[in-house]
């Protein structure tokens, strides 16, 4: 652990933003960012970025973690009162883990040593939610320029070797080859294909157990990019099993508490892949506004890639 | 009932974009149109219209519908194994109504004579869901241009009187004094002013009870416009009581079940309707997809206009 | 239909109790049954006939049926405030459906003619609950003479074959081979060896799809002997298969509707009935009630039996 | 915290029953315990002593806990199929905190010092639940002898003053006034009258906040008369605010991490204790089964006494 408090001191944005700030790394996303990223719509095109929430989704209970409970509290219900036969709806309710499926982390998911982002005690977080640094505290949505890399395509499989650490130089060496930049407030997408061999062969286990991601290194270089957020095809954007066995979830531990800098999680970054693999053109409108709940340490989202 | 049917059939989109559709006046949104929205962006100002979700909604319980319930399962939490002390975590799981803050209603969400929106049957809803029409159909986002109607400050008030009900002409009145024009494909927001009072007054029963908003006719209007979607700061974007005391929610059977005509409900347009005011420019670009809730007869969202 | 409706009208309990009872069957436990019962306790050897309530129960999801959700909102946490470590805390939450596992059926769970038990409206159901019928109608508690008529052994097989029909002279003859008589104010409990089987070998979908259970025919036989109660070990104590393919559930639908007869399901009466055999007394002491669940259609519970 | 460290060693049972046991008191309760408590079964009258489950329950949201959440997931529903018109039902989910109303601590609930009851380690409890002392460990149910003690009757006011400590002489004095003795493998009720003042008041925060119960002094009179079970018409048994307000609920880490001694909370007694208070009998047949929840902190209910 030593390794990360070294590692998350010299990372660190505390105060960058001021004392009270909340929002972390997506103040890099400014008015002049977005204007910039609109242009970037040429065609058109939306993709949607999300996964469904339903029984079938990818939870095998870990953690408390559970695909949603989607419960029908009204099927073909008439109103109350007296009206003539006709009007009938229907209404439904749903249990749902905050990150069972594609979600925002936020930046009260993780700490150390007693401490959120921006120097908040842990103990801000209570039995009744965050009351610091929780997704509401994101403001007006996260709306941005993406870039995606495809690790996979970059290195020629469906999927990277579930295990696998994505370092710096892999990252540098996609884009190049991609022929794109990653700039100051620019949200990072980083295809892996371990989902898409979740879809194929539906392997719960397979896909939340193990799987490739990036590796500690990467939040130096996301740093020094100044990126906004970072998402991934997988349960934890970051590489699982760990690179040190005894040091769980340090990506985590340095994006969310040192640099503020938020987590997305399990994005279905195919169709956009094929497509910016057909174009060439691998830079897009982003929109993926979490719900605002009150003290939520995630939301689940349906983001969107406009190209 | 029987001028609803009248009307109905003389505005219905059935068949339309093809016997299998389920997205209805969605369709209105090509890419054509998505990518003159997204050249709407001038400043790079993101306006979030979503009300958070929290035990201080809205909700009374009416039907079913309560305020959500946020639940923390893990707070202040180590990984279970062999861990030296450092890593901790929080998470946290939801019970929400589906309709309970800012929505979307689908397709799937009123009928009447035992049929949904393009002729599928009512019976296509059980206690699984929605298998037709369903918030999951929605396709890849909703994202279009948006246009606001500030129907309060166009009558010089704070909120329109619960009750009254907006007309075809009212739409045009200020539609004409702000200089704008709703377009074939446009996502049209329409302010009332109701939530804005129900934020500075609390009073929960009559923010639900009662309220100001479209009348029957106007489902017309937007049909002869080829609108997209219809958004208000209401809980029915309708006016209530009726117009017809005999006749429940006309509106939403005209537009969800004959239009297919998507319905949101309960969105803030109130910072949105202040920089419109200042700037004069009441079109911009909008970006609100639904989650993708299989078999979903609504979804909660967090919409977003970017100026 | 029709004969479900004749035989309705025979074996009606309406109006029998007052027009305002809710309690139907239940009436028949007089304080002087449930002294007579307290006084089949000889050794003092009290067996739990409920199942568990996790994730392995035996619901598949249908009709959004699923096994409780059991969420952990604290675990090994501190009290908020100033106090010195020591201290810590569980709690949790359950989601489950009322009729998830072990359960009593209140007289509110099914009907015919949009008429309940006694008389009252279907409509007195709402998405707010039962208002009338309803399982917190109970009164205290169902604590009575328990009889049980062993279905399995008295055939001399380990289950009754799925879709078998119990007919009332299958009743006699268990009883008459086991030496106990069925009497006024009695819970009769019927074994048919089907949770036995499920609980060996896991198969959810057998276990809920086809049962044995008692015939249509039984319903006569238990309003003849004025009993208070019946409770089996399968999902619906009646058989399925239905004995006519048109007509479902057509016992549900006499017991609770026309009888005012409170039926226990997923009942586990396999200790129970291996002490009975051994020492050939097949009644006892009864004590089930269910919680006090507000307007609930069924409650969960852990029912007792004492000998 | 020393004073209940050093009162806990004194106290505790751990190793009594075995190195494995996860029932502690309940040991107490044997066959013949079982047997003489029928006994008292004299005129057959019920009494239920549990709340009701609802929105109208005392729960005002701290540390998480809410009313419970009643869903009707159908409402005069159709079964799926060809049926003819006649069969309808109706279903029903609850969301409830396991603690929300009428329940039974389990020995998982509370512990200091890392270890639970018995030794186990408090890392047995996960966000799985709790492996060791759950709720499902009681075993066969809890039937025992009851004995109430009316401490408000016996002070002669409707309620004893919210933060009244309850010390081992007023136990005695009460039973010695009452002309009953409590014994080995009684489940012990004692009556403050708060609950009385909540059912007339309503005022939810004046229930939850400060209330009369048992002093710390009480456990060890509790462990030398060898008592199975307390419980009282208090969230919390013991008093609020606590004696020594450093140390936070001394009387739960006594009871259910050293003595092994399972608490029952939000009893309902006052219809009994006028029973008791009329006849002069304060003793009497008890059951009170929870549910067997897998890994469960804690257990709703309805307890039964009977005369």
């Amino acid at each position: 652990m030593d390794q990360v408090r070294t590692l998350g001191k010299q990372l660190s944005n505390w105060g960058r933003w001021g004392a009270e700030d909340e929002r972390g790394t997506l103040n890099f996303i400014t008015p002049e960012v977005v204007k910039r990223a609109a242009g970037l719509v040429r065609r058109g095109q939306v993709f949607s970025l999300g996964l469904s929430f339903g029984a079938d989704g990818p939870q095998i209970g870990q953690g408390g973690r559970v695909n949603p409970l989607h419960l029908m509290t009204a099927v073909d219900q008439r109103l109350p009162g007296e009206y003539p036969d006709g009007f009938r709806y229907a209404d439904d309710v749903m249990v749902l883990p905050l990150q069972c499926a594609t979600q925002w982390d936020s930046l009260a998911h993780v700490h150390y040593d007693g401490q959120l982002y921006n120097g908040f005690p842990a103990a801000t977080t209570t039995s009744a939610g965050a009351a610091r640094n929780g997704i509401d505290k994101v403001g007006p949505g996260i709306a941005s320029r993406g870039v995606l890399l495809d690790m996979a395509r970059a290195a020629g499989v469906a999927r990277l070797q579930p295990g696998t650490a994505v370092q710096p130089a892999d990252l540098e060496a996609a884009a190049r080859a991609q022929g794109v930049r990653v700039e100051r407030g620019d949200v990072l997408l980083v295809r892996t294909g371990h989902l898409s061999v979740f879809k194929s062969d539906g392997d719960r286990v397979g896909y939340m157990r193990r799987m490739p991601g990036l590796g500690m290194a990467c939040a130096a270089w996301l740093h020094a990019r100044e990126v906004a957020a970072v998402a991934s095809d997988t349960n934890s954007v970051e590489v699982i099993p760990f690179e040190d066995p005894t040091i769980p979830l340090p990506f985590h531990l340095l994006c969310l508490r040192d640099l503020g800098l938020t987590l997305g999680e399990m994005f279905d970054l195919d169709a956009l892949a094929d497509d910016c693999a057909a174009d060439g053109v691998w830079e897009f409108f982003f929109s993926a506004p979490p719900l605002k709940i009150t003290g939520g340490i995630g939301s689940p989202l349906n983001p969107l890639a406009i190209k």
